[in-house]
């Protein structure tokens, strides 16, 4: 959390929503849901439960103070329920917390806040898909050369290629869509000791208290739920890393395919006045080159001992925090910078023509296929084009020239072959498909 | 693939899943389906497509040789299809590997792989999770001490100790039920060009074949696929760290409260005759620690641009391979360790003893916080108790004669208070839950 | 940058180091400097440059506005050197930032900041390997149980532990001793071609403004000194890590060699008052954990093309600062966890009785071997300490009953064979040698 | 190790030397190194040291049986003495692994393998910096356009970009140079009990007979070396993941600067016959990516307890043995790559064109803030040329028909700035400093 770097490496909502205040927030509305949830059962009077919840909602806590506390005991429950507990006075006060550990209030914090921070960041995900559906619907038919491995090969269409973001944008909203998350509630050792009979009954009503999912034990060392976010979460950072840098690409001078057009000031550089830094999308990757590190911190953190662990528990918090502050930046940057992406159609096509036709020689290989076999032909038409790369004439010239080719291919049918826009196989299929599975919310399976 | 280290870093049937002779197999299992696919669709003669499906099921390949003359191209699958296509001969050669690309192939050998591999990997992950089962029931009853931050704090079972191990294998399991291993075909750039019309047709029939699932559109470079399946393995190999962790702990000469009984020679050192190592453990500790990184470098390698992508494709190769041949170790040793497993209630109880009863100093805070508010009991018990460590009698003692807690508890109340086994809270009806959810296929939300 | 969590998770004087006021600190120096060096090399007058430098100094710039401002360009830096124009006013105005890029001026702040923070961290460092050194020589004569896999071993002393700790210190500070510092100078492209003639003596005089090292090239996207930087920082972390975890095992309840003695309240349990956590060591592991996954995201934003990359230079930033956090923090930490511990020399010693003698079974062995060849030996006594484990007899009578051994060994020397304190082989020396190459200053190469 | 990906992704010279039997050999070159050891301390007879040798050099050792029986003690080096010792037979075989324990073999041969696995790597690296060398000079005029955040911008040449290379690769090469190899030798917990007086004396000729640092203490759980040796080939693969990438950029189709010119085969496409894939670069990119997850492993397995680690010095064999396979192949490839390297430059000069003259707008900004100030000057000059890119004429002739400008410079002196190949500032100086700095073997400070 910082000021001066926040804004590019941390944009968008689901900053605040994992911000201290927002910690706070949730550590507080925990220990009134528990209060709330030992009333239910029959535990404690419900006027102290509602004595506690009203200082939990109305008090004031000073972070800084809350945290400066906690060195002695390593995190920062503790001195917040002492503070709770000063706070609430009387009676009631023997009711606060009760029962429960440090780490049953950290952990239940921590999944209110991830189901927090998932509403902002599934919207600005949301807002991506939809433009992504938007641009593969609107360029359908716009031409453009297919690259791989950064070579140009068969023609595509942006349309396809934004419907291959599309699916990707949609896998990664439905695989954060349904996580488990669930209270945590256990006590010193998991065992409820301290709550008597009344372990059961507390957990299920502090489970609806809180609307979060009822575990069907502690989990205070059982970190799958942690790794599924986390795992969720890097995937979405993955996909968002993998659109941005093909949009990057793109927006090369010397592709100039794509440009994002943002407000007056964005992507201008200081010293280059005539560049347009496609800066949403790097911010973009910059968030997502952060997840591999913090998932592998979070999936590493999960050797976790006995009834809470020593220092692993602890390693958590950074990651868990920072991972939701970089998704929910690459997020949002990704829907910003396909909300400023303006297409080059005819700059597309132009650069269709980059190669004099070779582009396009696997066409001709496969019609000639038909007659000589794959590898004969493969290596016929490779000679050809490799002699119009060359420079020693058109490729359509030479292959009418060579005695193979041309003992099956006319010279107009050669030229019918080198084609572009008359190669898109099932560019358009795909696309309607892309769109059909996410206007019916099926995804790709 | 290591002979001298293997058969201790990558045990287990998963290894041998996803050996060189695994993916030869399922690259021509690929080139035989797609072949048979393309008939299905009618494009191609039926017999062309056996012919290619009898070379693919008993020619012979030589892998080094597939693998030394993939240099040129950078993927094997490029020479193989060279070599299957010379040995098909004649007509049916010009059908070999029709309209596909080199990552098609690949790609969707990876699936059948993943698919293949996590039928052993499960088969020894459910074997696990039995053995947890039949310890949590086995010792619902056993007490011992629970251990927060490595220092005994209240009373569990063993029981509940294994009932958390089993929720974590079982979502480990559940997690990795359900993968999306989806078929790869594109063609050159994702169009299915080649293939004019019959695109969606062969992709179809193609699926079926494989017995994969049909993707809405090609994802040569959108990599959701392996980002889940990677994350699954991630979290599987967490929780098996966390479960060995505790066990290696439970062994340590001075807890010995489980060991492993393996077969003669296992767990022996070469230097001290005396100690029994928990070996099978410690191999699951080593398997599992590698996934953090592993899952890193496949996320990180999630950024592929356009069609498809200059090296970060070709970066998953090893680390797809490996994660599996890790996951299948720790779960093989996993497995095993569970196996050996001798647990000594005896042992465990008397551990219990070890803080003089101090260990249920909470208990008796619970208690006297019922007259006296949580704070002021915690302030009252923690001097006692800290009283008692520093050796200055016997914490019942010193409770019965501190003014406080002697006006509201009396010396054989303080005594009940005292004893570990009565103060197990709702320990086994968790133990309960997690059997009856695992029985029932339900697994913990 | 959190005060809630930061007291545990960012311990210690690094933090603010690298915090937002550390970084414009920074790069209002880097800007003051830079305009010195400019009329250093006589391309700007002086008056013009002490102009600017007075507003670096005094000005006042708001952190948060700056970074606002930050994202239309994506970095801070451009819009500072707005500001400081701004404030600058008349004609020295021209002269801020006069030739430099906003990468120049970051990269050359974060040598800067690095610099600075490496003060207090190397200080903590060096506290810990003082006090690593102090119980080195405290202990050398303490003896205890050696442990491998976690089982007891061959006896040590706990000054032999310790030295292995100093020994681990050492070494990360004096690679952390002479890190490769250097000022980032180049202009847009790198070719310092707005500063004409000039640009080497600018450098030059830059570098010797700022202390920092002067490069041979500009390293705009050759970021080994990043990476230097990093494995140094992560090399730390792990010696950390190390050391602490020892110190957590060791302070177990059922071990409890060493335990923290930290201020009233540090390492208390809310709810278990007669634990005593070793919080100090726990705070230090949590940090090191960070690490592995920090240091993985700078080695992997490596990968920068051309003159300026694209998304991976941005995304240094944040582990950059992280990186220091946590080693800072875990420096803090590791020291204050040394600084309180307070070892329990007879605790070690009744440990050492844990196995009846079983752990110098080696040393019989050894003794044996000289008559009988180690293989027949080992098993001999093997057989012999598996029965004396399950309970059959002491070790000592089971081996001189044992027709092989007693054979060669008399009873008495038996008994002195299995005395721990007789055999300690070097470890005396090694002590002496870590605490001679500590206080020389020359590492363990 | 696979026969089927190795030779794309573990290519070079350095695989062999971290293969199975590389391991096997060092094992046995350690076993006869301390027999010689012990011989040279007086402590054990010199003929059976000989023949231990003897049987070390010439027996012969089942890769496949030595690992099979690895999985009772759970590392390799315990069944090869078994089998050592057995084939010594007679009086020497007392002598076998005299005072040694498992990981003294295991981390001495590491070191040994570390050591002849540098050299072929760091020749692969010299003879990539003598390419990037040749490369700097051979292009030290050869104009290019300087590209930031993926679009052009003032321009460099190509033996300027080269020289940043070099540099690069000589700070990588540097950091190799001077590992912290040490042996390691101990005995069961360090303390080399079972030596006697001769610990010392066996250490330093131990070291003496493999070349390698003798230690100032066993490091059995201190893993500085191992950290250090992982940051620098994590370095290196960052260096060269940054030029490959680089390389692969140039080499685009739209691009064109630069091309690989391999052997017959190498490059092309299965697919497309007249794409020339940069392979070696691509390679060495999916080579250097593995870096980032393998350093992040063995930073992680640092944390090594008491006197020798329950699994996280197993750990660390896979990744160790993975990285140097991987860097191995990154330079191998980067190395490849530069070889084949075809530069056009012609290209390279036709590319500058691309923006038509707004590249030097910066220039003509830097003329004009002498006469406005850099703020004024920048804001005149981004508005033509946002126009002239826009297409509302050459920026030229917008710039003379500016009122602020034309007041400034007249039209001449516009077309002077705007001429590319004079404004290359020290792009020349740089080459120069990073050349010499290379031969007279500086590197960059």
């Amino acid at each position: 959390m910082s000021e001066l770097f926040d804004p590019v490496l941390a944009a968008g909502a689901v900053r605040a929503e994992v911000s201290d205040a927002a910690w706070l927030r949730a550590l507080l509305d925990v220990e009134a849901a528990l209060a709330a949830a030992e009333a239910d059962a029959g535990m404690i009077p419900r006027e102290h439960a509602e004595r506690i919840a009203d200082v939990c909602r109305e008090g004031y806590f000073d972070i800084a103070e809350v945290g400066a506390k906690s060195v002695g005991v390593g995190n920062p429950a503790a001195p917040l329920v002492r503070e709770i507990t000063a706070q609430v006075g009387g009676e009631a006060a023997r009711f606060v917390h009760f029962g429960a550990t440090s780490q049953d209030v950290m952990d239940s914090a921590a999944m209110l806040l991830a189901k927090r921070a998932l509403e902002p960041l599934l919207e600005d995900l949301e807002a991506g898909a939809d433009q992504a559906a938007a641009l593969a619907r609107e360029h359908a038919d716009t031409v453009q050369a297919g690259r791989t491995l950064l070579q140009q090969a068969l023609p595509v269409t942006f349309g396809f290629t934004a419907a291959g973001w599309l699916s990707g944008l949609d896998a990664a909203a439905r695989h954060l869509q349904t996580p488990r998350l669930a209270v945590q509630l256990g006590g010193a050792t998991g065992t409820l000791a301290s709550l008597g009979e009344h372990g059961p009954a507390v957990l299920a009503a502090f489970s609806r208290r809180l609307d979060l999912t009822e575990p069907v034990v502690p989990w205070h060392t059982e970190r799958s739920r942690i790794a599924e976010l986390a795992g969720a979460l890097g995937e979405l950072c993955g996909v968002i890393g993998g659109i941005t840098r093909t949009i990057v690409l793109l927006a090369q001078t010397e592709v100039a395919e794509v440009r994002e057009r943002g407000p007056a000031g964005a992507g201008g550089s200081s010293t280059m006045p005539h560049k347009q830094n496609p800066v949403a999308a790097i911010a973009a990757q910059a968030a997502a080159a952060q997840a591999p590190g913090l998932v592998g911190t979070l999936l590493a953190a999960m050797a976790q001992e006995h009834q809470r662990a020593a220092g692993s528990w602890h390693a958590e918090w950074r990651p868990f925090t920072e991972l939701f502050r970089c998704a929910g930046s690459a997020a949002y940057w990704l829907r910003t910078s396909l909300e400023r992406l303006e297409v080059d159609p005819a700059r597309m096509r132009s650069n269709l023509g980059a190669t004099g036709g070779a582009l396009l020689s696997e066409r001709v290989t496969t019609e000639l296929a038909k007659d000589t076999g794959r590898l004969t032909a493969h290596d016929a038409i490779t000679e050809c084009t490799k002699r119009a790369v060359a420079g020693e004439g058109e490729l359509a010239d030479l292959l009418a020239a060579d005695p193979l080719v041309s003992k099956h291919l006319s010279r107009k049918r050669i030229g019918r072959l080198l084609d572009p826009a008359t190669y898109l196989g099932s560019a358009r299929v795909f696309v309607e498909r892309a769109l059909a599975a996410y206007d019916e919310g099926r995804g790709s399976p």
